[in-house]
């Protein structure tokens, strides 16, 4: 039985006012300051730079606690986890402490209690390795997700606290106060062995139901075989079926959900066969109940700055949309961590396979024992969150590890420890160390880039023979009406690295003009007259340039199978971001793009370049692309639209087997004279697999 | 004390005869029965096929034992590994069993003793998977090193036994079973933490000493710190400085050696710049006491078909002529698996550093839990044997796994669990799951092979650009000495795939004409008159083909910092082979250019290639090659000798910092009309750092 905590908070030490104020748990006690000491709206112009006066400080937590047990009761203090550094003491008593916002706290609070004890959660300041320069740096001696200290799309702003639920428990001998699932299908996935690890001191009794509310298993057996299960497909491939299961006791009872599914990684490609040899690419095919996959979806961030507020309301449409654009996976990038719980069910739920790296990102971490010791129990608690979801697909120690702006390397013993532990908790769940490993690639992250493979973000992919592309990115503006809400109107046109687009990462987030990147949308459309013109032609490359890219890779399956562009959301309103929606969950036209460039079956257009001058030969090709385990088939029509003049180009009619493209014709065009800025090559077809794409002409 | 046991053998089971033999202890079981039972010379033509007919045979070993113990003494049987699947009984008892070569056996035969037991080793037959074809891969669900099914330079010849010593020791409360040195170094490496960890019932004391036999500790504990120790370089890089420890309890005592270094592996060079962008090479620069050192050696391979022959006086001189060849390291490449403890003891002496692979090569082993469970005893038996070496540099999972012969890749469990093992005994020393991780290369194994990055070996590598070159090879006829002791007269000249040169890898050992290849012979001298010629142009292009390799490799130094060639030695006189020496121990020719080539600090030509006609222009750089820790520096002129006549091209006068090259000038010359098939370019100069090349001169 659960007994609700009354937090206040104070700040005990360091900078800020010492009055005590009014805690929301969960949530973060640098967002409670704030809006008990009259914080302006941080999402306005730079206004989150007022959190940097109390990085520094130390806060207490502090609830009464006048509970008493009743005879044959514990009282228990039960926290899902608390950002970061802590000591849990009972009126002046130390109780626990410990540096790690993942593992949950469990503590007896029976012997002390005398029916007026204070309960005081002391959270020391953020970590900060004392000779590092402001940033992500100070936090490389520590297993703090270092998003916080300041990314490309998240301002700096350091948060901690009781960022899960915190209450008090009644315990008998009849409280279950663990439950975790866990199974071995056998080889041909017809039966499974189930376990269920119980703590209780009590018996219980086990049930197991399937989607339909039959009961597949009854029994005080811990451990039972379930033939012939339902398996758990991600989106696009089959149902992301589910079993509930129920452990009771006399006086409790817990429940959840299991599904069933065996993950692997498969070889994309065999090494060259050149000598001198090398060795081929690491695996990165998801192979999911025996089925070759290619994984589509996009990277996912933290979607709050506070993460307190994490929640399944704020979850759930970021995990619908992503479901309804057809996406079958999320990496879940290092820097921001794990998220709640919930998150995890609803991607059980939806059908999305998880990629989640550990809380290491961009850093040299160190190998000393102080750090491999907090690093081991963090990862512990990650898998004790992890393990009982059938989503998640693949673990990998953090991001960007094995680039030179971070340093480590496969002989890094922080990721040796996070191999070995994997494989001693999960040795069915693929690990990898970082990504990009051996054949995978980052980037580019712009729609033009000539100086690396580049000109537009078509031309690169269609050059670049990467297994996976687990990061590559499209910026686009935000719409007008968010930009009016963050930047002050005097700021609003032309954008210019002034104080609150500097604030939003429309300028200076990764050299000078990113990501509004105005020279780019030059290039294409010349000077915008407006904002909202300027808005429209950044999302119009951001949409047609992740269109280009998603299909390209999907043409390339086999040899690619993974592609997650930077990224699905934005954890406030940037003013310019790759991201597909804006914050929390609005779409930009971007989303739509891609979610018609991920349908199982269309008609893809494979077209050179986006830019093209009067006169000049187009030739493109007409793809079918097809990743759905049914054969696709069809009849297209290639239109070429011009100033409102529709120009059959090509008739195909085309077929294809499971999880297989086609490639069609090549056509050509002279591309026409024209007043307006685009044109549009429209593939027309019979069954919901058209497809349109607007270029654009030079100099109309 | 130890007490000597007298063995005999017998087949229990399976083929052959079933009268008891004399056994040879540390031997081989299968040479014991040749001897017995009048088999030829297994050396001879194609007479090691003779041991097919024993390979599904259970041997079983039996000694008398007819001691009792004393008051206060145990009686037990100990030996240093057992091959491979096999029981130890007493009379009708089984006491042991266990699957692995690798783990020694102590038993503790006291209880069962009377006076005239018998002592039995039944050893299993030669693991082979049931549906496996015959070769390699009927190893591949154990743990024993796979060279012996048959490779190209070692014939199927299986073997097993009791390959390390066996005795039994009277053991009292005094006896020292068990001496395990380890320690730490400081940051700045000015004090190790020496520890050892000691099996006695009674108190010993500890003794180290200095190479100068000054004791530097004595005393009690079993921890000390020792400040300022000398340090273990490798060859070339300063004195391999052991120390030498003696352990004493009351009657007995314990001595060896234990040297100071620290070992990491550095990153060559940064990931490439382009988007979409991948990661950086895997590290392979040894850095040795924080001095990033270039690794130059060879593959060792067993010294002996019979690897109870393995001693330190088979070993000695292979060792040797490496540390005269200024070699500093030796790939233990992981099909032939470790070799004995006096192996590694001779690396720590001679400075010769260990890259030592764990026993898989060129198979998919499962990870299955039987298999896993197999290699994991044997993993931990390994490191027992290795850690205390201090020339134990890097340790990998195996042999070219990363291929698609193989089949594994990085989420293979048996590597995974290699990692684990290594990380958790051993996190100082690093760690690849195989040979060639990314940036790194095998191969080519030939002269001239066009079909690949080629034309010839020089041009071959000077094309490259690889961090590692773990192997490359260039073959040769073995001196025509050796072809006449093991190719009957009939066969000999011209060689032909006959029975003779098949069985001793003449022919066919990889393709049709490896590894005389006489195509590539004739490509450059036309048909060879007689046995000699062919042997003296085949060991030329050996020769030069090594030294043009070596050298143009040390030239890339820092972007490839390791060289070894495939292969070192040979367990049996081949008819052909890569290797630098002819069994036993017979330098070729190569073994000299490579001694030539590997000189700390020499003048070295960069040819663009081998073969030349007359009348065509030749250019060449003229390089000062320099990997010592000293800075060099010299006077070369370079000269041209072409049909005895010598003439001068050029005059550099060069230095060079440590561990540096220099790039001297550019020479051009019109190759002359000649007599003589070769023509030879001469770097002379003033202190030992001249060079010769030989070339060819098609058509002379």
């Amino acid at each position: 039985m659960n007994i609700a905590l009354s937090f206040q908070a104070r700040i005990l030490d360091g900078p800020g006012e010492r009055t005590p104020f009014p805690a929301t748990v969960p949530g973060n006690v640098q967002k409670d300051y704030a809006a008990a000491f009259g914080f302006k709206d941080p999402f306005f112009a730079d206004n989150y730079r007022q959190f940097e006066a109390i990085e520094d400080s130390t806060f207490e937590y502090f609830a009464p606690v006048d509970v008493m047990p009743e005879p044959g009761e514990e009282i228990w203090f039960v926290s899902g986890g608390i950002d970061y550094s802590y000591s849990v003491c009972l009126d002046d008593r130390v109780l626990y402490r410990y540096e790690g916002m993942y593992r949950p706290v469990e503590l007896n609070l029976t012997p002390y209690l005398n029916g007026h004890n204070l309960l005081r959660i002391v959270i020391l300041p953020h970590p900060k390795r004392p000779d590092a320069p402001q940033g992500r740096e100070q936090a490389d001696h520590s297993a703090k997700p270092p998003v916080c200290y300041g990314w490309d799309w998240n301002p700096r702003l350091l948060i901690s606290g009781l960022w899960e639920e915190c209450r008090l428990e009644r315990r008998t001998a009849g409280t279950i106060t663990r439950v975790c699932p866990s199974y071995t299908l056998n080889g041909d996935r017809t039966e499974a062995r189930v376990r269920f690890d119980v703590e209780c001191r009590s018996e219980v009794t086990l049930t197991l139901t399937d989607r339909e509310g039959n009961v597949v298993y009854e029994g005080k057996d811990k451990e039972f075989v379930l033939k012939n299960p339902h398996l758990w497909w991600c989106n696009g491939q089959g149902d992301a079926y589910l079993y509930t299961y129920t452990v009771r006791s006399g006086e409790d009872s817990r429940c959840g959900q299991i599904g069933f599914r065996t993950v692997r990684l498969l070889r994309n490609r065999p090494e060259s066969p050149l000598f001198p040899k090398g060795r081929y690419d690491a695996p990165i095919t998801i192979e999911l109940n025996g089925r070759p996959i290619p994984a589509k979806g996009s990277n996912f961030v933290n979607p709050e700055l506070f993460w307190g507020d994490d929640s399944e309301s704020v979850y759930e449409p970021l995990v619908r949309l992503a479901y309804e654009a057809h996406m079958n996976v999320f990496r879940m990038w290092g820097g921001a961590g794990l998220r709640k719980d919930s998150f995890y069910s609803l991607c059980d739920r939806y059908g999305i396979m998880i990629w989640q790296e550990f809380m290491l990102a961009c850093n040299n971490y160190p190998g000393t024992p102080e750090y491999l010791a907090v690093l081991e129990k963090e990862a512990h608690a990650c898998l004790d969150r992890l393990l009982p979801h059938p989503c998640l697909t693949l673990l990998c120690g953090g991001n960007e590890l094995f680039n030179s702006w971070s340093g480590m390397d496969d002989q890094s013993l922080p990721l040796r420890l996070l191999d070995k532990i994997c494989f001693e908790r999960a040795p069915q769940i693929p690990f990898n160390k970082t990504s990009p490993m051996t054949g995978m690639a980052h980037g580019c992250y712009l729609f033009y880039e000539p100086d690396y493979m580049g000109g537009d973000v078509w031309e690169m992919f269609q050059k670049a023979s990467n297994t996976a592309y687990t990061e590559f990115g499209v910026p686009s503006m935000a719409d007008a009406d968010i930009l009016r809400s963050i930047i002050p109107e005097e700021e609003l046109f032309p954008p210019k690295p002034t104080r609150s687009y500097l604030a939003h990462h429309g300028f200076e987030a990764w050299g000078p003009t990113r990501w509004i990147c105005p020279e780019i949308i030059e290039r294409y459309f010349g000077k915008p007259d407006n904002l909202e013109q300027m808005v429209d032609e950044s999302q119009l490359l951001q949409a047609e340039g992740y269109k280009g890219a998603f299909e390209e890779m999907r043409r390339q399956w086999p040899v690619c199978s993974f592609m997650t562009n930077w990224d699905y959301n934005e954890p406030w309103p940037c003013a310019a971001n790759n991201s597909l929606l804006s914050y929390p969950a609005r779409p930009k036209p971007a989303y739509t793009a891609v979610r018609d460039a991920l349908r199982p079956s269309l008609f893809s257009a494979k077209i050179p370049r986006f830019g093209w001058e009067a006169g000049q030969t187009l030739t493109f090709e007409i793809w079918l692309l097809n990743d759905s385990p049914l054969p696709a088939c069809g009849k297209v029509t290639a239109y070429l639209l011009s100033d409102g003049v529709r120009t059959e180009l090509a008739v195909w009619e085309a077929r294809t087997e499971p999880c297989r493209n086609e490639k069609g014709p090549e056509v050509s065009f002279v591309v026409p004279k024209g007043r307006e800025k685009t044109f549009s090559l429209e593939l027309q077809a019979d069954n919901g697999m058209q497809s349109c794409y607007r270029l654009c002409r030079f100099r109309p």
